[in-house]
Formats: C-alpha cells, sequence, structure tokens
C-alpha cells in the first residue's frame, strides 16, 4: 500500500490553539503510511465575488492544488459562537470557487477540540453540510470532541497527556485510513 | 412613538449583491418610524486570537459600536456552501470578542437572497444559531426567503420588481417593529 | 407575583428516564413561585392526517389544553440518533394541529440528558428550531447539558448527587423565571 | 449487473401523501435494473425502551429485516414543523435499536416533497444526520426538492405533471444508482 498524504487545516490561527494541538496529535498517532502536512489560509482576503472576478488570490489558488493533490483531508477546528470559525468558512468559500473545485470526491475527516466541555458538538455538522455541499466524501463515524483541551494537552510542548483522548484520535485514524481506501475502491 | 434606528448587515460584500438590494427594500418598505443604516465589515481582518490580544482592530470597534447604538439589527445574507458566508460569520467572531459584546439582548430580524430556487433556506438557522449563542433576541417568523432573485429585482436600479417579495418583506418589517417594541417592553 | 404553572414535558417514556429525573430536578430547584406538572403523551397515536381528518384524539386534546393553561414549557429530552426522540416529535407534531395551536408565544426552556458525555449537544437546537416553527418564545442560555447522567443521579431514587448539575439547573430554573416575566411583560 | 433491490420509505402515512407519489415517480424513472418496494411504518408503537425490554416487535423486526435485505434505501418524506415528521423518526429510532442495525453501511438517498415552496429544506439535513449516525452511506448530490408539490402531481393518480420535476427525479435516480455501485465497490 502506498503512502497518504493527508493534508491538516486548523479552523484556528492562533499559534497556541488546541487544533493545532490536536492535529499534530492526529499526526502522531496515524498509521505509519500516513502522513500529515499542515496548510495555513491566514493570507486569504475575506471572499467577494468582485475581487475574485479579477483573479483568484495567489494563496487561495496554492491552497486549492494542495488540496487537490493530496490523498484526504483532516480538519481540526474550534468552535466559534456555536458554528464554524469565520476564517475557516471563508477559506472554504474561497476553494469552492475554484474551477473544478478540489473538495470534490475527496475523503475528509474532521476532530474538534475546544476549552468548554463539549468539545466543538454543534460545530461539526455545520462543517458536515458544508462538505456535503462540495460533494467531499466525508468520513461518518467515529466522532472526536476533545473537551476540556487545557486539561489533556501540555500547553507548553503541545503535546498529548491523556490517554483516552490519544486513543480516540488513534481510533479515528485508522478508521480514516480504512475510509481513505473505501473511497479509492469505490472511485477505481 | 420614537424613531427606531436598524442597522443593516449584508452577508455580502459585492457590490451588486441581491442581500444589499434586499436590505435596500426592507429599508423603503419599514414602518415610516424605522430608520435603516447599512454598516459594513469589509476591513475586518481575518479573526486570530493572537491579533486580539494587541488590541480590538478599529474597523470591528466602530461597527460594535453602530450595532451598540442601534435599536436593532437586519441581516441579509447569502447562503455560501449551505452556511453563512465566512467573511460575515467572521464580522459576527469578532464582534463576540468585544466587553459586554453588542448582540446581547438586541432584537435582530433576517432575511436571504439568493439566485437558486432555496431562497437560503440553509442559512437561516445557522445564523439563528450563532445569534442565540450571543444572547441576541431573534424574531422567530415570519421568514423570509427570496429564491431567484435575478428574476425579482431590477439588476440596474436594484429595484424589486416582484410584488409578493414586496409584500413578504413588508409584512416582515412590520412584525419587525412589534418585535422590537416586545423586546423592549420586556426588558424595561 | 402570582403563582406560574410549568408544564414539564419529557422526551423519554421509560419509567427509569434520566430526563424525567431532570424534570424533577428542575421542579425541586425551581423558585418557589413556580409550580411543575409533568404531563403525558405516551397515548398519543402516531400522527397521520388521515386520522386527523376523523377528529383530534382525546389525548392530544387533554395535552393542548395543558399546554394552552400553563404559563411555560419545560422539557427535558435525551437524544436519539443524534435527533429528538421520534414519539416526542410525533407529540409535538400533533399539538401544531391543533386550531390556534398552544404553543405559540409560550414562553419554553429545555435541557437534556444523557448517558453519553455530550448530554444532548445535537438535539436541544432541533428542538429549538422546531418550537421557533411554532412561535414559541424560547429562552436562549444558560443551557442545560447533562452529560454522563448515570453519575450524577441516584439511580434508585432518582436523586440528583451532582452539585455542579445543581447549581445549573438551579440557575436555569432562576433564568427561566425571568424570561417568563419578561415574556409576559412583552405581550401585555 | 444484477437487480439492485431499493426499499421506499414514506415520511407520511396519509393515503394522498405528495411523498408517496415522489416514491411513486421515483420508481417509475428508476433505471431499470433497479426495482422499488414501499415498505410501512404504521404499525410500530411509540419507542419505549420498557416496551423494548420485552422483545422488539414483529412490525419493527419484519420492517428491520427488509431494510437489511434490500441493496439501499430511498427515504420520501415530508417536513413537519421544520423537522422530520416524528412518525418516520420514531421508525428509526426503532429500528436503530436491533442488534447489527441495519442501516450500517446502507446507501441511502432521499427526497422530499411538500406543498410550500422550499420542498423540505430543513428536514433534509436532519435525516442525513441521523442516517450518519448510524454508519449508513448516505448519497451527497443531487438534492431533490419538489416544492409547491400540489401543482406538480395529478391529485386524483399521483403522477408527476411537471417535466422538470421527472428531470429531477431521473438524474437523481441515476445518480443513486452509480451510489449504490460505488458503496458495494468500497466494501468489497
Amino acid at each position: 500500500m502506498g503512502k497518504l498524504y493527508i493534508l491538516g487545516i486548523s479552523g484556528s490561527l492562533r499559534a497556541g490553539s488546541f487544533n493545532r494541538m490536536a492535529l499534530s496529535l492526529a499526526g502522531e498517532l496515524m498509521p505509519e503510511n500516513m502522513v500529515l502536512e499542515v496548510e495555513e489560509w491566514r493570507e486569504f482576503p475575506i471572499y467577494d465575488e468582485d475581487t475574485q472576478a479579477s483573479g483568484i488570490p495567489p494563496a487561495v489558488q496554492t491552497f486549492a492544488d494542495r488540496v487537490r493533490h493530496s490523498d484526504a483531508v483532516l480538519f481540526a477546528t474550534p468552535e466559534y459562537n456555536f458554528s464554524l470559525p469565520g476564517g475557516l468558512k471563508n477559506a472554504i468559500d474561497w476553494v469552492s470557487r475554484i474551477d473544478s473545485q478540489p473538495f470534490a470526491e475527496k475523503p475528509v475527516a474532521l476532530l474538534s477540540a475546544s476549552a468548554g466541555p463539549l468539545g466543538g458538538a454543534r460545530v461539526q455538522y455545520d462543517l458536515r453540510r458544508v462538505m456535503m455541499s462540495l460533494n467531499a466524501m466525508m468520513m461518518g463515524r467515529p466522532e472526536v470532541f476533545i473537551g476540556s483541551a487545557q486539561t489533556k494537552f501540555d500547553l507548553g510542548g503541545g503535546c498529548c497527556t491523556d490517554d483516552a483522548t490519544r486513543g480516540f484520535v488513534a481510533a479515528q485514524m485508522v478508521a480514516f485510513e480504512r475510509w481513505i481506501r473505501y473511497v479509492k475502491a469505490g472511485q477505481r
């Protein structure tokens, strides 16, 4: 079985983000033929169709190309005001406007981490609906919600110190590998 | 009864936006003691908690102050990829971080317009949930969905040429005035 | 201030339901001028418009009358398969068909309890949307999610043994009383 | 390619239901190697875990067996009060409690019809979430919403008289066949 290149997308920009830590954790615990690379959307402008009329911004094009060339996409996102971070949604909105938009048919999984107890229980279904609108192949269960994240990660190094969380994420990554194989088998 | 100042927020930035036209239409058809002023979020940066740490950007502060000093807020928003435009959500995310965030207890109504047939049927419930998270006082029914908007507005001048749409929006604005009075009476 | 009669509705029929326990807990912790009475929908048939054509079933009519004569409604519901229990939704569907359906303008609050960790985080927004469709006056925050309910209630007597949960429910009931007063003041 | 047996499930019980008509239409327009059989849940009791403790009711067991032995499931459902009909959700809740519940890994598609203009735009995402919770393999796009259904079906015979609707449903059934093949290929 060949290597699977997974593009990791954090819903939060801040340096000490729990979702960045969650992405790193997923990368650490992935089956060994999976490789995670994290991509940034920090330089995206706010979407405006009038801006688009003068061309897709280079940062968007680069990001979209990386989505296209990945085997799968993994989102780790916080929940802002009970829904998607606007910045992450703005990134998806831009990418969705690319010709032959690259989320179509792409295997996608998601996890979420938050300081609150629910761990992002509301945001995941919004991201699922958005990805469905783009014809992505969204993995269903197992879901991973990392609540009270500040008690589960070493805030200095970003390492996950909670065995239960490590177990959930490892199990999700095993399922994700299977999901990617499944989607590719169907597409053949 | 005194004047009611309504802050109008468009979910779309483009100049020829149907939702800007819908806001204008609402302003035109409001009961005469209501006054609409449209506010822009074009200059907001993408939200990043690390950016916030060095202060609320001036454009955000100005916008938040205008929300605070309004009697009510009216959103008109398109649906992007089955949810909120990322840019609009980013604007709300910023405003939500202001001390004593100004959407709390504020009467809010929404309408949506789109070129597709559903007129934004999915996005409205996401915006309702987001506003609920901020303790806004969201008006319930009547809902207004302006589908196939390109057939209902004069694309040059932006005027609404569809009598049914004019009737729905006028009725919603009458209900909105009653809603604002209701909320203020409760708050007394 | 007069007594407020609160109609409690459990989303679960089973005798040992955590949501019945949560309703009892809410009744126990309510401000003393609030009185809780729990109403059952066990005898409702499955909704069928052809059945309705031969008359509203007596159990539905009785239930609807009790909603109408209450000052407010409090739901406590589990989450079944990530949404509302079908039986509870069926009860609401029936009541919604009554002439001048009685949820309109009624102050409503909800809480949810489950054995899983999220405590019903998905079901609450579905119930909010359903109640919004019926013009109910849904209280926003504070939300109450009782996760891992089996660790928080004495399974024999049904008493809540978890101080944090008791505190959350008590605070919600204080807010609910204020909400009911607020809605009534607006309606005057 | 062998025959594909599709189990059709209507969300409405009434004899003259638009969603029954929509199911028939889908059966009429399916690629010829697909066969539709409609299954009823009329005899299901309201779900109660205490009832379940004395055994799965025969009507539920029969229904679940038919789901299990089908190649795929097609839902056609109205929207009641902005969400799933309680009766349909109750049927799914019962089936979900069967050992090795039969929706797991099953290809599923849905369409919705209503007398209102939106055609069920809110209910579809609730059903998608519910099916996701059961590990069903839900087809994404194309979506079919049949709004103003009373203008699109011959109310006597139940035939669809609207060419656009016929085209949308036919296209969805072609996509559904492809989706079923895709899922089965992945499962091999």
